[in-house]
């Protein structure tokens, strides 16, 4: 994809978060529907109204791509490109009222993320890279933050204690202690302080496609790395894997972390 | 304190609230310096200098008050009043740049809190309550939102696993269990979320009065309970007392809640 080509697949991305923001938001400034899904994780009529309407713009406009949705709308086809979405990553933060919860999108070529987009409706924040490029509300951004090198000054940072598993959350509980100071929550926002220079290191488990792989052109542009605990490239290899990761900016709190996690 | 005089004194908090906004807004916005304190938690120069120029404005026009500060503010006279501040409460929030940090000040009167403020810069959202009155950004705040009476239902928030003693996370625990979902991290926001309506119930242990007091008139001008594990009202009894609370709308919560917790 050359950089026309991909400056239009951006402007889309864009109309697919504006789109779903007009409903998201609408909804975070209402009084809230919750369903709770199979899995116990809850979800509202905005997150199906939004995801809904992403997928129409997307079969519209590249009927050949597959989708990959949190919600009701994947589809697979015969295609290199699928398309993955969250309308709303960080739903219990959403329904509470805290507004760090972000709508996450992005474009996969042979199972690798090629371009995402991250919009936070409630902190009138958005995320957009690809390639070397990133942008912080439609302009360049470049970070001046020193970031440590040594892991015992690090901040960490991971959605809850309930989304490891018994040995995830032991592992977990040995890089917090390695660690100068942690702190629980923030879902997708994390990764955005990642890039700020507040958070040198998110380690999640558990997670869905729709959940990280938008993050991980942002975060690439950036020279972030973002690995599963063993050190390999996250790759779509179907649609119901599910994801450990590490993401950290320096590459040796990078390693650091790989050994007690691995 | 009649309502004339009411009003002066939330001028003046709202003051207080501006001067200590420009500091705090100004260092969330750059890179932060950090000390550990000898509790472990952190502070930032942006906490010190806020506090100093509150406890100046609060000692210039009254003189005769005793105060109670996070930082190094601290004077106790002979007093009525004393007022409690804490210029960045959810420090680790503003230290990686999430902007649920708040700036808590009140005023109490033979130990009872009587007007209280808390401001949240980074979202532009400042809560001020006294008596019956409660507002949202200057304007008069009232909900419509429907709470629910069944703990079953009921979503719970509290600020970190880390917090509890051993004996109180267990119980923490069976709370989480009697109720619909649970969200960790928030401190002083998630009580912004309780008059919303976003969390029917939110307990914590080991509160400093400063973490806690100067959301107690606003709270209760929303007739929302809050008292101590075993059902009393907090009250300042002296400057380094610890407080565990029980913080909710409904009433039938409230004692289910205490029912586990006592």
């Amino acid at each position: 994809m050359n950089e026309a080509e991909f400056k239009q697949i951006a402007d889309f991305l864009n109309t697919l978060a504006d789109e779903s923001k007009k409903i998201t938001l609408d909804g975070f400034n209402s009084d809230k529907q919750l369903k709770i899904k199979d899995d116990g994780s809850p979800v509202t009529e905005f997150d199906v109204n939004a995801e809904k309407i992403m997928c129409e713009l997307i079969s519209e406009k590249f009927p050949d791509h597959s989708i990959l949705a949190e919600e009701n709308g994947t589809k697979k086809l015969d295609s290199d490109y699928t398309w993955i979405l969250d309308p709303i990553d960080g739903t219990r933060s959403f329904i509470i009222g805290r507004p760090l919860w972000g709508t996450l999108i992005c474009l996969t070529f042979k199972g690798m993320p090629i371009i995402g987009l991250a919009d936070f409706p409630a902190l009138n924040e958005r995320w957009l890279g690809y390639e070397k490029n990133c942008f912080l509300n439609n302009c360049q951004f470049k970070s001046n933050h020193v970031f440590t090198n040594d892991i015992s000054q690090a901040t960490l940072g991971s959605t809850g204690p309930s989304l490891f598993s018994q040995e995830g959350k032991k592992k977990y509980d040995a890089l917090i202690n390695a660690t100068r100071y942690h702190v629980w929550s923030g879902d997708c926002h994390n990764y955005c302080l990642i890039i700020k220079g507040g958070l040198d290191l998110v380690v999640e488990q558990g997670l869905a496609a729709y959940d990280i792989f938008p993050l991980i052109p942002i975060l690439k542009s950036q020279d972030i790395t973002i690995t599963d605990w063993i050190g390999n490239q996250l790759h779509l290899e179907n649609f119901s894997s599910k994801y450990s990761t590490v993401v950290a900016k320096d590459t040796e709190i990078y390693k650091s972390a790989i050994n007690i996690l691995k």
